[in-house]
């Protein structure tokens, strides 16, 4: 059976975006057949549609999807056909049909829509992983969110007010941005194009820093983030959008503070670690999605004919929440 | 009561070490009073024998001592006067009376000599904090240990092998020193004078490159250390021997190799922190040293008169292993 897909004519622009057929994917052991319903937009789809290293056949773009389980072939009985999941692909998520890895699917609640639940796996779990696994946050310390209206900054910040009852503390670069992060439970908000944010992280708090910092900017905020740095911090390292070389490191305040500066990455982990962490999402946060008490935040939904444009709205960091392309009406 | 105690005239070089008599410290609620046999130099002390900042009256210098316990106001029954006892004191260890809070005494083996002991706690309790709370190493990892005939060194390079079974490589700068080292168990050794240790590290693990480095050094070496780390590498940055201002950083390794960069140092640790270090390691490793597995490795004991010269030894890293004052014939 064939299916539509999204693939690249050659690596390059969003005008490289393609409409293709495609055979819709086998499930194996342990695997599901899932009918899409949404699937997201990220950055990291951007840098493989301009991957000069990519190969022939060109790739379906995209990591993540909801929709209707078709075939189970899991010893899960929890993922019979019709149940409505959300996931990490194998691969190849912009497309009618998609794997999904048994063990890192979450299932969602009946009461939430497909398209909202497009808007979690990459993000709460990246936001997730990010605050909890590596960063350790606890409960009510400082935490410094850079790019809080971002996909992974939205879902942050309500999972540290939420889970943790942390002091949030944001940067984004309007003033509309910044609202919307006020109105998610960030209790400072900072404009990085008018004010330094390290004057105004230790001013807030009396001194002591942040705890923990989601850093996805690296090279333009190394200096400020160290500033910002309290003892024991752990500032997680997640993105690039500021450049990647910095000179005058000074190591001094690394053994003064004990920062542990941790870079990491979801995507090329492995399945295992996947499924772990799928499985302690489901656990841990999915019933603050129950509660209401932590929702998907959406910016736009594309038709499934519009995915340059979907691109283009992420290239130009329009977005404050999640962009999902609609593939299919559940 | 009074003691013989060594302090400083001034801040400055080992000229200004001064012996003085001083009050026998009184111990408090959860501490011992113990009578000193050996004390230990570190790096530490010199740093504190330099410092500009101090202030009089100047203390007596030292953090860790061996001896026996003369008075036991904790409620261990384990810590009755006569125990031989080593450990991190609350301050003042070049002296003929020190305090050790209990929870951080280390209960020496019956077989185990007071000398022997002394060179156990800041060297060994850094060495285990470092590659195992810090770093996690885990069973048959690859470790990179800096500077690996040094006190630290020396105890990191016998807790790997024995305790993990890890493959061990280390740096030094003579060949006396990494044949001791390879003595001690070490699998690889460079001489970082006459070759990029880099290379080697890439060579002898075949491009997977060290889970763990135990980093002393600091700026000269930091592009090599991030060469050197695997992917999830845990690099443990404990010492400033290279300076600390390094220009040209390249964070993409960071993120491509999931690099976490750990600054730390154990004297600047809370009193919980050290005591529950101190009850892990007495739990863990220990036994090793009953069974004869791993040693303490001692360079040289100087005349309790000969503190001078003891820093003198220090400050031209003359030493393999620990350098010892004796104060007291146990």
């Amino acid at each position: 059976m064939q299916m539509k897909a999204w693939s690249v004519q050659k690596p390059g622009g969003s005008e490289q975006l393609t409409l293709v057929k495609r055979q819709v994917p086998t499930a194996e052991k342990g695997e599901l057949l899932v009918e899409v319903s949404y699937a997201g937009i990220n950055r990291l789809d951007i840098l493989t549609r301009e991957n000069p290293a990519m190969k022939k056949p060109y790739p379906i773009l995209g990591v993540e999807v909801s929709g209707v389980v078709k075939e189970n072939h899991s010893d899960n009985p929890s993922l019979e056909p019709g149940t409505k999941v959300a996931g990490l692909v194998k691969k190849d998520a912009y497309a009618e049909y998609a794997i999904i890895p048994a063990g890192r699917a979450i299932i969602l609640p009946k009461e939430m829509s497909l398209k909202d639940g497009a808007a979690i796996p990459e993000v709460f779990l990246t936001a997730y992983q990010t605050m909890y696994w590596l960063g350790k946050l606890q409960a009510e310390e400082t935490i410094l969110i850079h790019a809080g209206a971002s996909g992974v900054g939205t879902a942050a910040i309500q999972m540290a007010r939420k889970i943790s009852n942390a002091r949030v503390i944001v940067t984004a670069g309007s003033q509309e941005k910044l609202d919307f992060c006020r109105e998610l439970g960030a209790d400072v908000t900072i404009n990085y194009k008018q004010e330094n944010f390290d004057e105004i992280v230790q001013k807030e708090t009396d001194g002591h820093g942040a705890d923990v910092i989601l850093d996805f900017i690296g090279a333009t905020y190394w200096h400020k983030n160290v500033n910002s740095a309290a003892v024991d911090a752990r500032w997680i390292f997640i993105g690039t959008l500021g450049g990647v070389e910095v000179d005058h490191v000074d190591l001094s305040a690394f053994l003064g503070k004990r920062i542990s500066f941790i870079g990491s990455g979801l995507s090329p982990r492995s399945d295992d670690y996947k499924a772990a962490l799928a499985a302690d999402f489901q656990k841990t946060v999915i019933p603050y999605f129950q509660a209401g008490k932590i929702k998907p935040i959406i910016h736009q939904t594309y038709a499934f004919a519009d995915v340059a444009k979907a691109h283009q709205a992420m290239e130009n960091s329009e977005n404050i929440g999640k962009l999902l392309i609609k593939v299919k009406d559940a």
